[in-house]
């Protein structure tokens, strides 16, 4: 009989509830991780809400920290017991789209390499089956904590990309639109390129105070002053070189190019629903030399491995953005409070 | 009293007249040339429309060939009586933006770079007044003719760089939409990038031919079939590298998001009027690493220099698109034909 | 008892001969290829004469076409029977440095994605065991001959490399030092970029006929002519936007940033023995703003399939590389004739 | 009769003196700035000791800070009185060079953009003639000290450029060899694009203290430990990312190269002289995927705009490498320290 685990499942809309389902069975090529740590990202808030489509009895949860508990055939180099983390991101390595460098879009499927908690079981549970382990298992550095990687697989990874993506240089003058966990790394992340004036945009006060901490030289708290507006007196008309989006609204979208030099590089993060629109003036019309791109949060060992070389050189401390501590047990009472942003959270652990 | 010329004169919307005006006068950097063969642009036909707005007195044209008549004060390097050309954009290259790379956005304005028949007068006359002459006057070499040189300034340049901004790589799937001069210029420049499936969308039979000749694969007559389910079934569901967009238009634009791999680039070249939407599924919701980038014709003296290179090396052969050829005075004749695309009409050759 | 095979054998310096070796056994994401057409490198040559060191005993080759007779455990997406090369580097696809982008060094170690007829056996054999197969495997378009993609797995690869590394873009300037298979290659792949002046150097009449059909402008026999000179002259002084280095002496080294401007870049495709100096004079000291960039041969299956895609195209034909053909059986006569360049060869068609 | 100012002028090899010169007169497109504070270069050690040629008589000096005294005909957009910097290197920014964005090669001539000091009068003078005003005239912003952006027209714009050609990315491991003023900025440059692990080498123990303030994370003494062993050793035989090359020996250019992973990036912003070789075990035979990078100190308007923003953000505080103080009428003097770096000396100021 197989063994038994607790584990988030989405049963619908709605409802995601901790369940009882069967350990996985190991296959060649991947490994079985027991979870140490794991958090709760605002796309599962999404499932949870219906607004992103998974299948009725899937586990959830993208972002683990844990210990190699078994290896499927042919995964070497690592072993047994070993303390690793996963990107929320599984690319293959090897199919074309991989070996082009678009490992986020794996299969050549938009999002194709986002498989934990949408196309795959995730990890919200006591065990996660991770696929192509050989790309994607990292060792984890002694002397970091669970919690000072728990931000690696997903929001460190897709933040600093966002920053990346825009290919901020030194000295360039940067706008973040939205501080939740991802815009806060999106600031951290254009301090570590280089940026050497960067306005932050919300509306929570303590989120501005920790984009300050992070990396911001100035912030707009959009209910008491336009952010388009200040943002441009704060450049002298001269508009930023990168605006990122961090949310995925019509309002902050266009807010980017609305404060972005002919010429700039609007870096997208956000999830965005029902209908997005390009201002034609803020667009010149398509003459401006604007580039627009988006980013799938980067995953893979490299990648992770890189991001945990951050965290160790103390370059960036995103632990404080662990707000609550929960045990799997609770993770419905998780779900709540981070679905309604209660009580300051900014992230949760959840140790199974 | 000052010597006087021809020249084509923005009246009001509706109205481009044939108008006597004084040949302007040299000031320091400057350089007078006397036009010998000039040619009207798709956006010289929104100005007539009113659809780009101009002062009303403005002589309209933007794309010179001809000799230089007189040197203003400090320009060295040149000697009246060279035939040389100047590209639609004349950028300063001394402002921060051109000196960052951004010379179509010279003055950190968008199209700031994009003088000549906009924000001072133009080429479609007798004369026209070459502003930053050291950065723009560019000598053609002897054994190339006037209209081998004309589609340089402008829809050469624009259409080339159309390609050159989809990153286009040796052995890329492209497609695009629209072979309008400028699409048949960004068909040619796939080609020379080394694009080895391109795919042209349009519904003139004349175009598609054309743009066969010009480095197409495959045509798709979108009155005759629905391109986008076309140009997915060419690269068996994988869609194209880059998706080149050349026409300005809600319907265009759409469909090269929909044709486009995950990871693709979208090369925008139209002029949009109206509103310009995103469609969201096409867009995987902003997750699919998607780059969306446009380009406003890079001018400048060593843009035109290496463009007339391509011509002189014969790897691209754009002659056939002067389909007629007018005088001067018969400009307005010239205006009615091009804007309402009579008679098979891709370009048309003025001589003063 | 294990099935033999007849295949190409490394036995010391001087000497490779045809022997019986056993048929590899296939394990875990490995295939089995029946080999249907393979050809000899120059690196090939480099082995027989002890130039480049490999174990004794080392069956050699790295460019098969052939059909996969039996696939290990968890390769799919394949089928047996199916026609398909392998790319002369077989990355996996799965480590840092593959996730990084550096495919050809794969397990970060110098030339780490070389194995076959290196660390692994080759494929002049009448079978080749293909490792990372999931990575490597490309389905031949059923249109396309052995001999035509027979160059896909190296020097196609390589030669356009070279182009790619250097960045050429349309309407550069280049020169190709040396015009061997590789040189050639990166001469068709330099037109295929955009290059619209390309001047090769070589001293073999044959080859510089060749070098023009696939895409030189201009050749220099340096034996007849100083190629520095001549490529000075040709540029009026400008020096080339791109050199590129086909055959790994100080001598052509040197030349190439003797006839680069600053600015220019180096790319190096040879490989090099004994000593290479950099001449400071031509170096700028080191002021040049020059870059140097090397670039070893891309493998992987993506990178096979595009290099199909061009033959397919019918952009740029390499059939004529081809100048002579043995069986297997014959294979050391084929290597005494590549490696003393007798009768004109360019490559040959092994065919087991 | 024209007026008279002190300036420092080179004599002959070995010979640098302060003596009477002309102030200069202002033509067109240019601007006189008199100088308020100015600063001595490792590079002016070489011209005052013969090993790089400049003409007798020259006034030296290249990194002005002053107030424009009086702009030339075409000089638009600033006013007398100002308060300026000037880039070492002062492009025209409308040549095809700048055009094409080698602004430091200006006129197509290798280091044709380094004009102060070299090609025309220097800054070690009460007064310096700027040519090219437009492109190279910067405001300094009223907050800055004179002594606060003494660093940017040279020796931080040359040491971040070292980081910036070195495309370092955010997590990556650098070496830095050589930590005089130069090296000291690269390394800063490095920490500001995010590397999270730099390694410095150096023998002055004040010179490793300084790198360790501006962003190394590990630092080694050469004369106790041999840099390339203790680097391998760090990096657990991984090499670096990046190795920036800061002095222009043969050692710490080959020692680059054998600290440098597969597909690394040497960035060598070094003054050669004598013979320059590469070791090609480390090189890989020429098949390692390497780049080498020279770097000239990046010039012009936007560039001094964007390295004083850094200074302004204070993201990196450079005031400490001014370690001494003198007088123009000093100048022979300050030469003399400098030039045998005694007494711990850094940079030195100079104000007239």
């Amino acid at each position: 009989m197989a063994k038994m685990m607790k584990a988030a499942v989405f049963i619908e809309p709605g409802r995601i509830v901790l369940d009882e389902k069967a350990v996985p069975d190991v296959g060649p090529g991947q490994a079985l991780v027991r979870v140490t740590t794991t958090t709760i990202c605002g796309t599962d808030v999404h499932i949870l809400k219906g607004e992103y489509p998974v299948d009725r009895g899937r586990i959830v949860g993208h972002e683990p920290v844990g210990v190699i508990e078994k290896l499927g055939a042919g995964v070497t180099g690592y072993r047994e017991g070993e303390r690793v983390i996963v990107g929320a991101i599984t690319p293959c390595g090897q199919c074309a789209s991989c070996l082009d460098g678009h490992q986020s879009q794996c299969g050549g499927k938009a999002m194709g390499g986002w498989r934990f908690g949408n196309t795959i079981d995730g990890c919200q549970a006591e065990y996660v089956l991770v696929p192509h382990a050989m790309a994607n298992l990292t060792t984890v550095p002694a002397q970091l904590s669970d919690e000072q990687v728990l931000m690696c697989p997903d929001i460190m990874s897709t933040g600093f990309g966002g920053a990346e993506s825009g290919q901020i240089r030194i000295g360039d003058s940067v706008a973040v639109f939205a501080q939740g966990p991802i815009g806060l790394c999106a600031t951290a992340g254009a301090k570590l390129k280089g940026a050497t004036f960067i306005v932050t945009v919300d509306s929570v006060a303590e989120r501005l105070r920790m984009s300050k901490q992070l990396g911001a030289d100035f912030t707009v708290n959009y209910k008491t002053a336009d952010p388009v507006t200040e943002i441009l007196r704060l450049t002298n008309g001269r508009g930023v070189d990168v605006a990122i989006e961090a949310l995925g609204t019509q309002q902050t979208f266009e807010s980017c190019l609305r404060v972005l030099k002919p010429g700039g590089i609007l870096s997208s993060l956000g999830v965005y629903s029902g209908k997005l629109t390009l201002p034609l003036e803020a667009f010149a019309a398509g003459l401006g030399d604007h580039t627009i791109v988006t980013t799938l949060c980067p995953g893979g060992k490299e990648r992770m491995r890189r991001l945990m070389n951050v965290v160790a050189s103390g370059r960036v401390d995103l632990k404080p953005l662990v707000t609550h501590r929960f045990k799997l047990d609770q993770i419905v009472e998780a779900y709540d409070l981070f679905a309604h942003q209660r009580d300051g959270v900014l992230k949760v652990a959840i140790t199974p």
